[in-house]
C-alpha cells in the first residue's frame, strides 16, 4: 500500500485581493475509515470560501483529502477539522466545509461548519 | 413480535464546541400507526441542529426512530414529540424537525417543528 | 350524481399551541368549474400554516376542496375564498394557500394567497 | 350543476393513411367518481394510436374524457372503456390507452390496454 | 400493538378478460423485519401483471402489504413469496413483483421475481 | 397572414383587493422578430404580481403576448415594454416580468424587470 | 412584416455513405397557425435521420421550420408534411419526425411519422 | 491502517431455484488506486443477477468490495475480475457487472462485463 | 488556425435605465488553457448584471469569451478578469460573473465575483 | 499557442478478450471550428465499444479528442472521422460515437456513427 500524502495544503497569492469573490470546490471523491468500527466511510466534500491574500491551490486540496484515506473520522469531527485546517492554510474572510456523508444505519448525515474572519 | 427499543437518546460531546456549526441526519425510514384506524403511516423524517456540548448518537437516533413502529401517532404530534426529546436529549442552539408524511386521502403532509435556545 | 359535501371544516386543538411550527397540506386533486364555460379546471393545491390554537383535521380538508367541484370559481377568486375559510376555520398565526391552474390558452396560473394574525 | 357533454367522438379524416404515424394525446385532466364510496378519482391518461382512416378530433376528446365526471368508475374498467370507444370510433391499427391513478389507500395504480387491428 | 391482518388476498372478476392488458400497482410504504438482527427493513414494492379471469382488489393487496409487518424476511425469499401468493390468488397471464430496498452496508437491493402463465 | 390583435390589455376587479397576494402567468409561447435580422426570436415569459385595484384578464394577455408576432423586438428591450403595457393596464402593487430567450450564438438570455408602486 | 423563406432545403453530399450512421436534428423553435382560429400554435421538432446520398444542411433546415410561421396546419398534417418534404430532399434510408405540440384544450399533442426507404 | 477483509464471497442456498428472477445489488462505496500513479479510484459498482443454486451473501458482497481499497486496478480489469469471482462463486444462470468510474482527464468511463451460462 | 477576436466588448444604450431590471447572460461555450500543463480547460460562464446607461451587445460577448481560446488563464484569474472587463466596458449598477469550470483531480471549481457600483 | 497533440491513439492489450463486454468513455469536453465561419464549435463526445485484443489508452483518447481544437470539421463527417480512427487503431468487435453538438440556428444537431467487425 501506498505511503499517504501530508496534510500540508498548498497556497498561491489571492489575484484579486481586492474583491470579496467566492471560491466553490465540490469533491465527490472522499473517503475514511470508521474509528469504531474500522469500515470505510465515504463522503461528498464541498468547500466554499471568499479568499483573503491566499488561495487554496487544487492539487494539494486534492492531496489533503487524500490524506484521510486511512484514518479513523467521525462524521463530526472530520468536517471540523477540514475547516480548522483549510482556514489555518488561508485565513480567508469566509469558508464553509459540508461533509454529505453516505447512508449509516438508514440515515444519511450532513455536517455544515462554517468560518468568519474577525 | 420483537420488543421495541425504548426511547433512550444517547449523546457524545460536542467535538467542537466553539463553532456553531449544522448537523443534518436524514431518514427516510420512518413508521408508525394511525391512533384513529390503527393503519400503518409513513414518514421521511429530517433532523437539522446546532450542538451546544451534546451531539445526536446516530445509532441511538435509529433505535429511536424505531421505538415509534408500534405506537399510535398524529402527524402533528408526533413531528413535535420528536423535536421536543432531541432538544432535551441534548440542549441544542438549535434544531428543526420535519415529519414529511405519504399520501392520505389525497394529501401529503409535511410538519416542520423548530427549536431555538434561549 | 352524488350530492357533494359541505364546506364545513373540522379542527382539532393543536398538540403543541407553544410552539410556532409548520403544516404543509400538497394536495394536487382538486377541479372546479369555469364560471364563463361550465368547463372543468383542474388545480394542484398547497396550504402552509402555523397554527395557534386549532389545526385542521386532514380529512375535513379533503371534503373541503372536493365540495368546489360542481362550483364556479375564478382562479384568483377561489384561491382568495379558501384562504379565507381556512382562516376563519383555524385564526391561525399565519397560512398560505397556493392554487397552481392547469394551462389554459397556453398559460399556467399559479395564484398565492397569505395570511398573517394582527 | 352543468349537464355533461356526451360520449360522442369526433373523428377526421386521416391526412396521410399511406404512412403507419403515431399520435399521442397526453392528458394529465381525467377525474371519475369511486363506485364504491362515490368519492372523487383522479387520473392521468394517455392514448398513443396509429390511425387508419379515421383521426380522433381533440376537442371531441376533450369533451369525451369530460363526460365521465360524475360517473363511477372502476380503475381497470374505465381504462379498457375508453379503449373500447376509442376504437370503436375510429378503427385504428394500433391503440394503447394508459391511465394512472392518483395514490388511493399508499398505493399508485397504473392501468395499460392495448388493441392492434386484426 | 394491533392484531396485523392475515395474507387472505381478495379479487374480483377481469371486466375485460378478452383483451390482454397491464395493471401496475405502485406501493413505496413497506416495511418488515431483518430475520438476522430483528431491525425493520424497509422497500418499495411494485406488481405488474396481466389478469386472466380474476384481477387483485387494491384494498386487500394494501392490507396483504401490511401482513408482513411483524415478520422476518430476507429480501429474496421475500420478493419470491409476494409473487407466489398473487400468482395463487389470481392466476395471472403475467406477474412480476419488484422489491426495492432501502440502503444496507452501502449496499440498495432491488429484487425482481417474473411468473408466466403455462 | 391574419392580422394580429391589438396589445389592448383587459381587466377585471380585484376580487380581494384587501389582501395582497400574488398572481402568476407562466407562458411558454412567445415569439417575436430580430429588428436586425428580421429572423424569429423565441421566449417563455413569466409575469408575477401583486394585484391592486385589477386584475389581468388571462384571455386578453394571451392576445397581448400574440401581439409581438410579427414586430421586430429587442430581448431588453420588449422585456421592459411588457413590464410597462402591465404596469399601465393594472397600476399593480408589485409587478415582475422575466424573459427567457432562445439560445443565439450559444448564449442565451433572461432578463427581469420589475415593477414597484410609489 | 418579413416575407417568410421558401421551402426550399439545401443538401449536402454525405461524408460517409458507405456507413448508416444516424443524425438528430432537436429544433424547440417552431411556431405554425392553428387552421380553425388563426391562432399561433407552438411546437418542438425532432428529426432523426439515416442519409443515404445527401444530408439535410442545418442552416437550410432552420429556414425550412420558419416557413410555417404564417401557415395554417394542423398538427398531424403538418408533421407528415415535413417528413414528406425532407425524404423528397434528401431520399435517406430512414426518417423520422416528431411534433411535440403545446397544450391545447388541457391535451399536449405528439405526433410521430416515420419512413423507411424501399 | 487496518487489515482489508480477504476476496472471499459468502453464498446461501437460492430460496426460489426453480424461478428464474433477477437481484440488483447497487453499491456507490467503491474505492482502489491507479496502479500508475497510486492515487485513488472511485467508482460506483452495480451487479445484476440471476442465480442458479446460489445467491450472494450481502455483508460478504460488501466487504469483498472494501478488500480492493489498497490494490491497484486499471478500470477495464478490475470489472472483469468483479464479474469472474462473482461467477466463480455462485455459478449463475446470468451476471452483469457496471464499473462506472469517476471523471480522469476531462473523461468518464463506464465498463460494463456480463456472463451467461452455457 | 484562425487568428482570435479581440477582446473589445461592444454596448448598446440602455433602453431603460430608469428601472433597475437584470440581465442574465448564460454561457455554456467557454474554453481556454491551463497556464501551467497548456491542456485546454472548459467552463459554464454566467453574467447577471443590473445595467447603468449601456447594456452588453450579444455578439461581441459571444467573440469576448471566444478571445480566450487560446490563452492560459487560471480559474480564479480568468472569472475575476472578465468581471473586470465587463464592467469596465459598462459601469453597471450590479454585475456578477460565475465560472463553473469542468472537474480537474476529482475536484470541479466554481468561481464567483461580483461589483457593485459606488 | 502551444502545439496540439497529433492524432496518435494508444492501446494496451485487452485484460479479458474472452469475454464481449463494453466500455464507455463519456467526454464533454470537446471543441472544433466550424469549417464555414471559423467559429468554435462544442460538443459532447460518447464512445461506446467491445474491444476485441486491444483497448483505447484513457490519456491518449483525451489527447486526440484535444487534437481537433483548431482544425475545422462539419458535425456529420468529424463524428464518422472519429469512429474511423478508433476502429482503425483497436479493431473492436463494436464501436458507437455520438457527438451531441451545441444549439446553432435554435437547432441542437446528435450524429451517432456505429461500427460493427465483419
Amino acid at each position: 500500500m501506498p505511503s499517504l500524502p501530508s496534510k500540508q495544503l498548498e497556497t498561491f497569492p489571492n489575484p484579486k485581493p481586492a474583491r470579496r469573490y467566492e471560491i466553490l470546490f465540490d469533491a465527490p471523491e472522499f473517503t475514511c475509515l470508521c474509528p469504531l468500527t474500522g469500515q470505510p466511510d465515504f463522503a461528498h466534500i464541498k468547500v466554499r470560501y471568499i479568499p483573503d491574500e491566499k488561495c487554496i491551490e487544487l492539487k494539494s486540496f486534492k492531496l489533503y483529502l487524500w490524506s484521510y484515506r486511512n484514518e479513523g473520522a467521525f462524521h463530526e469531527a472530520v468536517t471540523n477539522q477540514i475547516c480548522d485546517d483549510l482556514v489555518a492554510a488561508t485565513d480567508p474572510h469566509f469558508l464553509e466545509v459540508t461533509g454529505d456523508f453516505f447512508v449509516r444505519g438508514g440515515v444519511r448525515t450532513v455536517v455544515t461548519a462554517t468560518h468568519k474572519k474577525g
